[in-house]
């Protein structure tokens, strides 16, 4: 191990796993999905009896029903049945649990996709003994449930007494400040669901998607943490996955991308550059946000260390090429990333430099602010072109969101004409722009970095205010408004509708941009 | 509560829950269904691969396979998989368990049977943790397990480390004598089915069948009782299904025909007329098997208020006719029962008053073979065709197995003449014969009780070694050899294939006729 500390990390993280609040949810309606070009996907859903029908009322020994919760829903479902004659057989049904009509629509028969069919949310139970309170075994996200019972004997005589979703959080709901006075009811919305998002990933870990993956990722956890903290404000939750990626540093000392925290091999997976070398930023908000320096103190080697190994990826202040390392980024398909990647190592050294200053140690890195600053200058020789005023990368000269957003963080132009880049580049229709939530969330933060709080309020109603009108409960990992039906994963119906990276990081606590988030304070 | 006993009489039966003996038995072969007309319902199987294709070698991420566990299993599946790559996706895979070639080649899709599909043993199973050992929940009875692991995603690497069944019996088979040394092969062969079979189905209680019903059927405990005394000899079995029964008796103080452990209502189930009668027969039985008197003494009233309630259906000395009361007697279609439910009343009441004459309280019954004598005239009167000398029932006055042996098991013949009867029906091709396995008992039974040890066993040897020759592994709850796809069910494949009543009660453990078995003692 490279940290003789890790098994220290280890035991304090599973002394800070949450004890998660439960609430729970019953159905509303029954509904049924229905064609609709007008919906987002082409799916809606329509009433469709009463729920009564369903609920209370004697059933036929074989039916079907379709329940709308009514609010997205993370946890585990309970049954109770009567049964007024002897069950004369194992009682079976079949449970389908979907986050939108689409997924509900879909059938999981005809999957291909590249992931795992196991997350789909589709399972048959068969029981023994089905009296009392059935709660199924695995934690489902949806809103939806389609639930056949197929008895296939008329011996039976039952009743469906009640059904409802134990839902799950660890965020703590009484904690939310209300949104500032200025927020109207778009903003009010978006707030709205926003929070509904991050509290469903807020489980014992901060998950990235509820429904699919509900694992660890680093990028996703440091997007969480800074929408966490001016709401919910759980601070411990921080701590505990700051905690987890130190312990899982293995011999190299080098944070996994993620972690899996119930898997057979729950070591780490997915090393990410960009997402690595950001440990210490993240340290730093948490710093800011919970004053807790001896913690912070502990982990700072763990942040040194991620630079150190970011660094090494370098020969003459480039990033060498490698086929086996991922730079995430975004989602979008030929971005040209190294511009971008290069700007995250100089603002990870940056911050990293600055965390040091804040405790005091600013002596073990004082080469950081130093190798930031050739880093720039090559940033700039290569990719700055005088002509637009973009950072232009790859071989087209490709102009991107992503190159210009961390390019500006990284301070490769003058403080007083970043933002015009930011804004310049938002409204450059030829520019490559974000392939989804994550890197409109990279904008925000940078615009806030800047002071353009109100330009990251509009770019934020902008953006996540389409899903609201498009309907969603919680806002959703892939979104493009152009192409309902994009997946990177080659079939949609296994896309998140929850995700991490797609809690807006916009702080709708505060009023104006006097106060930056945490992560935009200098 | 008729009985103000059942309380005790219950808690009794929980002391006497058995622990059951454990056995893990591993898959032996990979095999595959083959059409083969020749083959039993047209179905073998026959080989496909070598088991260390399966077991041990790293596996696609999506696979199928048929293993054969070489012999008949009730018990939990264990699976372990060891994961050489991060599980990427929830596991999932499909299980279903077949007693026999046929069952393994149909499609569940496709059932159509009057029975609740739940007993199919086919299941969709997701776990978000694979490591360790799966044990699945339900209990499987199966000899062959189509496995489909569904993955759909190649992150995964895996293989499949252990399969086994963790079988359970509450039979110990260190216990079973061997049989008497004049069987011969054949004898040997449905001994040790027959033996698998009983084990099979004893469990936390005598089943009827270990997949399908899993209940205590009153007419299957009388058949398994015997076929346990001289065999396993577990007393304290028998003795708690008596005393689940007592327990079960309700206000009217009615034996039910089965019990439902398991299930939410679990009182009783399926009054059987027939069934309800002769548990004072069974008491008999125990009696004679264990020598507990006090035991026996204390269920007496239940034994003798079967009898009332049995007679209560009689008007002017025969059987009301009643269409809510069930009279098994046998599966067999378009079976003239009166005569022979008539006879079971009569030997009832013959067994009842003989128990509480070993008990010494036959004052409390004296009117018991009185009105046994008056019955038996009425059976003459009614249904001996002296011409044919047999009993003929019915409009058309058909000739059953049925009626000859329940006449002469209730003496409505002289003794003397009573084998002879059996003897002649037997060889007799316009009577109508038995419809499976239960009745063929029932026809051992009295062959044994007239001294005939010889016929019994040739009866015994034509109809159960027939299962042998078709390959039964235990013996089948639905048996005519001139019809493969019998069911009673509209379905075959939710028949039984080991099955409590198609244990043959026949006594191998004896040499010769001279020892009765306990049922045919008077």
């Amino acid at each position: 191990m490279y940290f003789k500390e890790v098994h220290r990390w280890a035991a304090e993280a599973d002394r800070l796993l949450p004890e998660l609040r439960h609430r729970r949810v019953a159905p509303v309606a029954l509904v049924r999905p229905e064609a609709d070009s007008a919906a987002w996907q082409g799916w809606k859903t329509v009433q469709a009896g009463e729920l009564t029908e369903a609920v209370g009322a004697e059933l036929p020994c074989s039916c079907e029903f379709t329940f709308d919760f009514g609010e997205y829903c993370v946890g585990h479902l309970e049954l109770e049945f009567e049964f007024t004659r002897p069950v004369d057989a194992p009682f079976c049904f079949r449970a389908k649990f979907a986050e939108t009509p689409f997924e509900l629509a879909s059938d999981f028969a005809s999957y291909h996709g590249t992931l795992g069919r196991g997350w789909l949310q589709e399972q048959e139970f068969v029981y023994d003994d089905p009296s009392g309170v059935i709660r199924l075994p695995r934690r489902y996200a949806f809103r939806y449930l389609k639930f056949r019972v197929e008895a296939g004997s008329d011996a039976y005589r039952f009743r469906l007494k009640n059904i409802c979703c134990d839902t799950t959080t660890s965020a703590d709901w009484s904690k939310l400040p209300p949104p500032a006075p200025s927020c109207d009811g778009l903003d009010r919305e978006i707030d709205r669901i926003g929070m509904a998002t991050l509290a469903a990933c807020m489980q014992e870990c901060f998950e990235d998607g509820p429904k699919r993956d509900r694992r660890l990722w680093l990028g996703d956890l440091r997007l969480q943490a800074l929408a966490n903290y001016p709401s919910f404000g759980n601070l411990d939750l921080v701590k505990r996955c700051l905690l987890l990626f130190a312990a899982a540093t293995g011999d190299e000392g080098r944070v996994p991308g993620c972690l899996y925290l119930k898997h057979p091999l729950p070591a780490a997976g997915n090393l990410l550059y960009d997402y690595q070398v950001l440990y210490g930023d993240m340290l730093l908000d948490y710093l800011r946000a919970s004053g807790d320096r001896e913690f912070v103190r502990d982990l700072w080697p763990v942040a040194k260390r991620q630079c150190e190994l970011g660094f090494e990826e370098f020969e003459d202040d480039r990033l060498v090429e490698r086929e086996d390392r991922w730079i995430f980024i975004d989602w979008q398909e030929n971005l040209e990333k190294e511009c971008a990647a290069h700007g995250v190592m100089i603002y990870a050294l940056e911050r990293t430099f600055e965390l040091a200053r804040e405790l005091g140690i600013e002596a073990e890195v004082l080469e950081y602010p130093v190798v930031a600053e050739r880093l720039r200058r090559m940033a700039v020789e290569l990719w700055m072109d005088r002509e637009s005023g973009f950072f232009r990368c790859g071989p087209d000269g490709q102009i991107s969101w992503a190159s210009q957003l961390w390019m500006a963080l990284a301070g490769a132009v003058p403080r007083d004409q970043a933002a015009d880049l930011l804004l310049r580049v938002i409204a450059e229709p030829a520019a490559t722009g974000p392939g989804g939530p994550f890197l409109h969330n990279q904008m925000v933060l940078a615009l806030e970095q800047f002071g353009r709080h109100e330009a990251a309020r509009v770019l934020t109603r902008r953006y996540w205010g389409k899903m609201v009108e498009f309907g969603a409960d919680t806002f959703w990992e892939v979104f493009v408004p152009s192409e309902p039906l994009r997946s990177p994963y080659r079939d949609p119906m296994i896309n998140s509708h929850c995700h991490a990276w797609s809690t807006p990081v916009f702080n709708f606590r505060q009023s104006s941009g006097v106060n930056t988030p945490v992560s935009g304070r200098r």
